[in-house]
């Protein structure tokens, strides 16, 4: 509850604790001089709930309760239906704000919880561990959800979902090149997406370059994310196209003094790149040295794509 | 912290409280016959401590703060650095996960969290309130995100954000249909974005029906989803196309009664209806109501989308 005014937390504790008290919970008041009321209530089941009354305006109801212990949502609704309503009798119309948020669930087999790379909280409808390793340079999970099919998730980061099929056709310009009789460089791409869209469309020859790091990301993506890689890396070798299993530094090294050149180079390695070898001494280094090295194996006319 | 066996809660406890007793919070602990432990650390400052031990092996740590009384979130991480530590040595291997959630933000200007229908936690990154006005039927918002672009927010539900084009596509065929010289009914339709994309197409005449209670959401989306509905709310009528603002259940009974035809219908009303007109006892009833109506005013090759 956000309030228009200075709330009299004493006023308020005594308004909201006969609610909790009714449920047989037990209170514990802590008093600060400056600032505010805590007050816990203990149920006897090992459920509890935090009011923290905050004296520039701003009440706070925090429930915790163990799957086994509540009767359900409608239990925990009823509760907060009363807090609300006695919450309003209290400030009539100086109630800036009330909001509910959906329970956090901890502890579960399957964790639903999987932070933006900007740090925002987002809760996904995953229903199914599919997939879940952990390879000497990270851990990988496939996830399935309801909504975006299975996810593949990379050390705690969200990298593609079987739904993203605008990603992989974003990163390839939007269906505005023609990738017939190119050819066509990938840096990355483990998930295939980029692959196997690419083959589609009869290009000379596609080299997909993943390294070593991301071994463990194909086989799980071979098997799991078959929406968004199809059969393409059931083998490492097709009639246009070859998956090479290297760090692809040495590799674009190799082509550039070779003077092989490309019509396209894809670079979809991940945002936050997993160093292995001494020269990259940091990230910027790193995406610097690809830009560069990508830029000397890349025909004149030749189109760049990324992030 | 989920570990793969029964927790001692009491060692747990003795291991933890120096963490928190090192930064000056007194500690009160509640100890339950068969549910653990719920030991409360309270900070001088205003912030406190929840750590609840669960007997069968989860253990929980709820750190709560008001802004002002934190130096940042450094302080915050080393403190969960230290328990993440402390449990690692105590129970070795045995920790099945380690999960910290992103702080959730309450209390402020603007609220960043809008659950999902199906009732999940997602945070948006919304840096600015745009719109915020009560209509008589409901509450409008118009937030923007760095993310979407400016979201239209009905009532707290999610409606559409200025970078969702996909979603208006989709429920106009997915670019696989022919408008040219065609006459379109739109039902619903309010933030103008369905209506905006097929008069770009020349069709021959587009009515679209928003009901009363959309006029205000009407006035937001002309004035901040202008990426959604160009400049076409800007008149309520154009050379090939008209708004009305009425109920669209009689508008369909007289379009049918007139024997008027259409092309195609596309109902884009809201999933949750909000009803005015006491025949609509049911949100069924009324779904199967502008479902039949809809029927009677399409020509006989005419098409019907909706969600």
């Amino acid at each position: 509850f956000s309030l228009n005014l200075a709330a009299d937390c004493n006023a308020v504790l005594k308004a909201l604790q006969p609610i909790f008290q009714e449920q047989g919970m037990t209170e514990t008041v802590h008093n600060w001089e400056d600032h505010g009321y805590l007050a816990t209530y203990i149920q006897k089941n090992g459920s509890f709930a935090n009011l923290r009354i905050h004296p520039h305006g701003l009440v706070l109801v925090d429930l915790q309760s163990y799957n086994d212990h509540v009767k359900g949502r409608e239990e925990v609704d009823q509760l907060l239906n009363k807090v609300e309503e006695r919450m309003k009798e209290l400030f009539h119309g100086n109630i800036k704000r009330v909001k509910r948020l959906p329970a956090i669930l901890r502890g579960g087999v399957i964790d639903r919880y999987w932070p933006t790379a900007d740090g925002r909280l987002v809760e996904y409808d995953i229903d199914e561990v599919v997939y879940d390793e952990d390879s000497p340079f990270q851990n990988i999970k496939i996830l399935h959800s309801k909504q975006f099919g299975n996810i593949l998730i990379l050390s705690g980061d969200v990298n593609l979902a079987e739904s993203d099929l605008a990603y992989t056709k974003a990163i390839m310009g939007s269906g505005k090149e023609d990738y017939t009789g190119k050819e066509v460089l990938i840096l990355g791409g483990g998930d295939g997406g980029i692959l196997y869209e690419i083959v589609k469309l009869k290009p000379k020859m596609v080299t997909m370059v993943a390294s070593n790091i991301d071994q463990m990301v194909i086989d799980g993506c071979k098997k799991y994310m078959r929406k968004t890689c199809g059969d393409v890396l059931d083998n490492l070798k097709g009639e246009c196209y070859q998956v090479l299993i290297e760090d692809c530094i040495p590799v674009l090294k190799r082509y550039a003094k070779e003077g092989r050149m490309f019509d396209y180079v894809i670079n979809d390695l991940t945002a936050v790149p997993i160093s292995t070898s001494p020269e990259e001494d940091s990230t910027w280094e790193f995406l610097r040295l690809i830009l560069d090295l990508s830029m000397k194996v890349l025909k004149q006319d030749g189109k760049y794509f990324t992030q």
